[in-house]
């Protein structure tokens, strides 16, 4: 979806403010250069406060209100939360997760299979879309919020989950008790009747495949919910969604609980929303990783739905930060930054998750620098809008693969997200941007100068074909360990591992450890930790062997030339620093060009709409740094709050960079 | 209640005892100089071994033996713990809590809403009272036992809590709705039959109520009980209750689960029970706010109805503490010494929570010391016997603020109780000695140089205006961090804060973060923990400034002279030396007199009846230490186990204390 | 049970594997001189895919196929884990236990007192039973596997229960509230009918009652499966169990969930499993614990019915430790090891239980270990098999004792298995060996020279005799604190403590506490932790006392001479070099030889089925070790890796062993 501007705004909740000060608002908003609310979504028994009463006062007043101050507006359906008398006349909407039964309070504890929840959505949703119909400045809407399965497992989920599988075993038993080794501690089902709760289940491929079932039942309400919203939409009207990330207090790593790639198929235009530390521990990786991601799911550019304004505690900017993260969203290819939200919340249990307003709803530091960039946004706008990037790295993320390692977690090690954050990370550290790949994207592979795989643990034969192609028609392949172990179905291969792959790599192995005071022999100290694959090169070179009394004889890094590519196999979790070496071996391998500024220092580099370069320069530390340009004459777009560099820049310029500032360059 | 003796004593169960011997224990007890006995509580199933089946023989055996050896009784009602057969009949009155249904087995885990419960109880009591009613010896009754809600949340309980809602709020919905910020999340209840299940609730202002609610249920439970005990008692026989106090292994600050101001007024006497690290982290603290607290509950002198005698595992005092901590309670205003038990059990739970006598029931070193004690007590108990405390310092305690601090609590940061013991424990290293304050205690302010509000998150409007009058008449307030920002519905207010006081404080703040690497101006080190308040001085002047790369131009801590007075405000936890420098310099501006000897030196004052001026020295370590005295001359009234100092001593003595040692001193 | 060679073999299952490879498997077994497997257990719904639907395909073809390769078998009864179906249509054989409600999925989940449970097993076992009558290299049966009550609170159980009860207190309820002190906290029981779920219960007695009961049922179980097994076995095979232990991740201690001695009475022959750290955490001492227990089962040899290959994540073996751990198990007593399992299994929740062979089913590094051991033991089977032990020391475990220590911890400090650990893992780096005893072998004392009761705390009237009359007689006795403290109801004794005892120790004590920053006096540093009982020595002469200010007149260790014997008595824990030196003091006293080598070299000694002494030397480092002979002359039998010695040794002569080497020594 190619945008006109960029979008910049919050969302806003009438309904939860302590006094009308809705003019108010909207005059601090035009004031701040605001010209996009979000609106309505979680507030459901607002506007159905009983059954089948609608009252939607809120609504029209924030419709016409933003529409007199040229505001415009996303609808969100409030499906993500159900009302108290919703639940009275059907308990059971409260879902059963495997924790047990779910209590009213929180949102995003209902069965999403349940069709009593559904049919009052879809009425609830279908007299929204009525009363929204009329107002044209409402751009577009977002589908429910956040959707995830919520871990239903309840008797409608359940009976779903079998009929899903009858199918997908076509009514064999055999066929499914083979393929999931049910033998084992005598957990088959031979007979559909006997299909047990599987909450309790201790065989992997049978939970898979139930979390893979609760991903469907995303995609599957998803697009049920886009059906609704697009049969009473204008065509100008986009679609949307907010997708969120892993989280551990903030967004971490892909969703486990939504095949986001799947579901984005809904949309129009992606969204998402990101949240990450802030002050002393603001590094921009969380913004680029979400962003990475966001971007895969159409291949275009994509919404900021939610990012913070003050934060949840211990988040409030530095300063001149919050300006800064505005740009690193571009900089990633969003054309939209959206705060959540406005205002604080005087009541219930986000209260200390601030808005932009503080509790006493003044102007205040955060608002001042809102301010500032609005007016950035609105001056650079133009230039800023509809970056599209062009990484020649592409990272393949996997949900089944996650799921594994969760059924198989490495002992005290990284967890599948962790393992993708190393990889990330150390390119994002190395100024080496990516994209994200599903494993449905191999028609995209010849587009990477280098695809990695992090411990993707299940692979479909097709997948490994692909992957053996692109080395064989010179693509370069990096995979960690824990890569093409297993099928589709969490059946671990019986032939040499990784599975389908020996040949491009040239090396097998069948032994693995733990990794106790293990380095490599080319490294210095213990460097190696929690996982060693023993491998034994056949036709690869051995780039690297464990330093080990006993394990020494073995590597722990291979590379091969496999037709007219390169795949290496890394057997290990490893430092930071011995990844980053591998990587940029790789990339000179590849031919990929290596900034000259590391992080701290932060490139990230793209074509607008105008068809020039942007580059854009971050310092996401306290101390200032330098750097030296290398490119074309370039003009200075915009510069961060304390620089003040020469109007433009030419090849080989020093570029000064105090802390926690930035830069933007426009190619000449 | 005025006493007419030191009451010295041990909690007596010959229901537990292993054989017959009830003769010799008070013997052991006569000899040691114990004239009290509680006993009867938390033994039904003894009284009444089958549904209306009544066995009073123990009873009878223990008042009889008590009344031929002179010594005292203390009768509780033995409701908090409940017999079998009830659990057979009615399986409910166990209770369901958040945690889900109890379990038989412990205390304490009944539904006290349950008017089966409460039947039962009653029938038991009237009985109980009749039996007692002929001992002359019986000086009062204790209402059952550390009495709480228990965390019901049963059918029973859920209902009234509806009815005192609809009660609250004049069966207004709306108001409800407002007040508590129902649109958030979709919680809103739009007719009273859609009241949800309360445990589920992520609204901080409805589960605040409930746990107010909860309270409310204990102060009633309490005052029903009072009225069917005092309709049986005499005139000259006391009613109390064994009030105790949040737990983290031992007594440690407020008690959350009872408003023991309201429930204390069913009480003629205020009791309750201090258990206290002991040896090597034995320091006084939880003697000093325990009894600080129990003496604000009637204004008067209390009853410590339980205490250590060998104590839990570790607890085992050293030769000599045991008297200290005696002489420690009466220090703080206690007329009773009672230990919890004089023999231990050998059987459940308690088994190594000891007595005064080891599990063989023989003279042990605990015995001989208790006799020192009670020997003690009987040579000086005239003179130490109703000490009357006069505190400059008054500490404002409020459930409500406690309830708030764990809703929204400082992440990784400091409770409230925390809070409450770091400026307690402060004053009481400094050796200020001060008085608890309950927010009802309004008329009672001016009696204090100095008010402090550890964390006082909820204000009525009312309170923070009678802190107004406090300081424009002339008295000392601090406030420290999170004072004064929500309602008493938890409703955060929207004008500027701390709510109410801008102009007493002569200050604001509107932003907030947690500390990392945070210092002072004016300190040296990062003395900043967990939260800090950018403070925003306008009439105030600026004691000190943060130290940090980006926060340090905004104030810290604030003063500012207002009216007659001057009111302080300290944005953020810091050390404890922090916080003493603070309060030396309110306590010199509001003219109170700082004692020479300092922590782990400890005095204490109070008037006895004689109109003298009682002052007790403790040396609360390992160390011989000295101090200086000031005053009138004074004669040594008791000296420690070691020390031997002349019979008197004069203005500038210097006075010797042996490590463990204490001294009382009489003023002539 | 007398073997006729060294059982060498896997637990193998067809029932698992991904392919036809039944035949390629044994001729791999047979190479590798495998001539044992076990089959069977946990695979009911293999061999009963419906209710009385029977399929024993696989079981006929491994046991024709083994056969045929000359590999013997013992056949498992697989009711460990129950299928699909028949949890279907008795969905309460998933028991409930204290944590509640079990679910379908993981083994070990049912109600083993569900009479419905039961007959389905019967009929399940008797069927077995039949289709392997005809198969004549069937050596053995396996009754179920790792057998616990699986923590069963079921109705069954608890009615069963309280029977159990009425018989013991023959109908008396005034008895049982007396001996189990129930009066406390209102928990009498005046009526059979008002029994309570015993799931809340915090009295000791009752619980610890519970969980003996609870051991009862898997003793009657096995029995129940013993009865069916044995009549319709031939009298040549002979019928075993396998028995595990306390687990932490690995075999830790004693077993707390079973009374082995009474529940091996079913039994021919001992088995059990062990698996234990490796690589860099190789010790042998679970080898040796585990090997000590189970040869006291039945006070012979055992099988190691199940140990590692290359185990779970972490426990890859160095090249060597697989041999080293094969002769291990030897030196203790086994004469059978049997690898958990042959192959790797390709789903389910065991994946990375790996067994000899990997995923991809190939030869592997751990294969040819396995390889090189079936060589040695095909070639010196006949000099080690049937080796006996003749132990010096004796230590006596009490599964009561160990109930008791969960019920009254030490806080922070070690749990019972700990502390066995303490002292057998200070015997086990001394090089002392020592049997196990149960509180039933009284009889036995008086073979031993020092007998060891590590926190006994309960002990019956007959076992202190029986104590007594071993010191008197001559023995040497060690107890440590916690020793004779309660009866066999945990009712604490309320005579002096060590119950019993105090004339034998010279001893008393009647005060303890923990231990912070406590020494002795001679020794150096705060070598006292946790626990320290303050000794009151009356005949005894002290052998240490308490470095402490306060408690330094109390003793910590004292030594008595009684009788012909001596008594010593440890009241307080410690690091181990002080315990060794204990030992070591009462080694001397009893007149125990020592050996001159210590761990990490570790030394075994017994006699071989020839009346051969037989010696083994393991080196449990990674450097190479050196120690001298000491004896009459030797031949080598068998040499690790990596030395080559002489033929033969002589007395004096150095041994010298490589990092985790070996040597096997036959008295000549």
């Amino acid at each position: 979806m190619k945008a006109d501007k960029l979008l910049f705004g919050a969302a806003y909740y009438d309904e939860y403010l302590p006094e009308d000060r809705l003019e108010t608002d909207m005059e601090m908003m035009e004031k701040a250069g605001i010209n996009l609310i979000r609106i309505a979504e979680s507030t459901w028994s607002t506007w159905e406060p009983q059954d089948g009463v609608f009252d939607f006062t809120h609504l029209h007043r924030m419709l016409s209100c933003s529409q007199k101050h040229g505001i415009q507006v996303i609808v969100g359906t409030p499906t993500y939360a159900v009302p108290t008398w919703l639940v009275r006349k059907y308990p059971d909407i409260l879902t059963e997760t495997h924790a047990g039964p779910e209590r009213y309070g929180r949102r995003q504890n209902m069965d999403i299979a349940h069709p009593m929840y559904l049919k009052h959505a879809e009425r609830l949703i279908r007299r929204l879309m009525e009363e929204v119909q009329p107002y044209s400045h409402v751009i577009g809407f977002q589908l429910d919020n956040e959707t995830k399965s919520y871990d239903t497992c309840s008797t409608y989920a359940q009976k779903q989950f079998v009929t899903y599988i009858r199918d997908l075993f076509h009514d064999d038993l055999d066929l499914m008790n083979r393929a999931w080794g049910l033998d084992y501690w005598s957990n088959r089902i031979d007979s559909w009747e006997d299909f047990p709760d599987v909450r309790g289940t201790i065989n992997a491929s049978l939970g898979a495949a139930y979390q893979k079932f609760q991903r469907k039942l995303v995609t599957d309400f998803l697009a049920w919910q886009r059906d609704l919203v697009a049969s009473c939409a204008r065509p100008d009207q986009f679609i949307t969604h907010n997708f969120d990330y892993d989280w551990i207090g903030h967004s971490y790593g892909m969703q486990p609980e939504v095949d986001q790639w799947e579901a984005a198929k809904a949309l129009t235009v992606a969204g998402c929303d990101i949240y990450h530390p802030s002050a002393q521990d603001l590094t921009g990786k969380e913004i680029a990783f979400g962003g990475a991601i966001a971007r895969s799911l159409k291949k275009d550019n994509y919404l900021v739905l939610e990012t913070q304004a003050q934060g949840n505690h211990g988040w409030l900017s530095y300063p001149g930060q919050l300006r800064m993260q505005a740009f690193s969203h571009l900089a990633n290819g969003a054309n939209a930054v959206e705060y959540w939200h406005w205002h604080s919340i005087h009541n219930a249990i986000e209260s200390y998750w601030k808005g932009v307003l503080s509790h006493n709803l003044k102007e205040n530091a955060t608002y001042r620098e809102v301010c500032r960039i609005g007016a950035d946004f609105a001056e650079h706008g133009t230039h800023l809008v509809n970056l599209k990037k062009h990484c020649a790295v592409g990272i393949l993320l996997d949900n089944v693969s996650l799921d594994a390692l969760r059924w198989f977690s490495i002992p005290g090690g990284p967890s599948y997200n962790e393992i993708f954050r190393w990889v990330f990370d150390s390119l994002y550290e190395m100024n080496v941007e990516c994209d994200i790949l599903s494993p449905n994207d191999i028609d995209l592979f010849s587009q990477y100068k280098l695809i990695i795989t992090p411990a993707l643990y299940s692979v479909s034969d097709e997948l490994t074909a692909a992957l053996k192609r692109y080395v064989e028609t010179g693509g370069v392949l990096l995979s960690t360990f824990k890569t093409a172990v297993a099928d589709r179905m969490l059946k671990i291969y019986h032939d040499d591992l990784p599975h389908g792959l020996t040949e491009v790599f040239g090396m097998t192995y069948d032994q693995f450890t733990d990794a106790v005071h293990v380095g490599l022999q080319k490294e210095t100290g213990n460097c190696v930790h929690h996982w060693m694959e023993l491998l034994l090169p056949e036709q690869s070179e051995t780039l690297d062997r464990y330093d080990h009394p006993h394990w020494g004889d073995y590597a722990a890094i291979t590379g091969h030339r496999f037709g007219q590519g390169y795949a290496a196999y890394l057997g290990c979790y490893t430092d930071s620093d011995v990844l980053k070496k591998l990587l940029a071996f790789l990339c000179a391998k590849a031919g990929i060009p290596m900034e000259e500024a590391v992080y701290p220092l932060v490139v990230r580099r793209g074509t607008n709409g105008l068809q020039k370069e942007i580059i854009y320069y971050f310092n996401y530390s306290e101390t200032t740094m330098e750097t030296v340009y290398h490119g074309p004459d370039a003009r200075v777009l915009l510069a961060g709050q304390e620089t003040v560099p020469s109007v433009s820049v030419k090849d080989r310029d020093k570029l000064t960079l105090h802390g926690w500032d930035f830069l933007i360059l426009e190619e000449i």
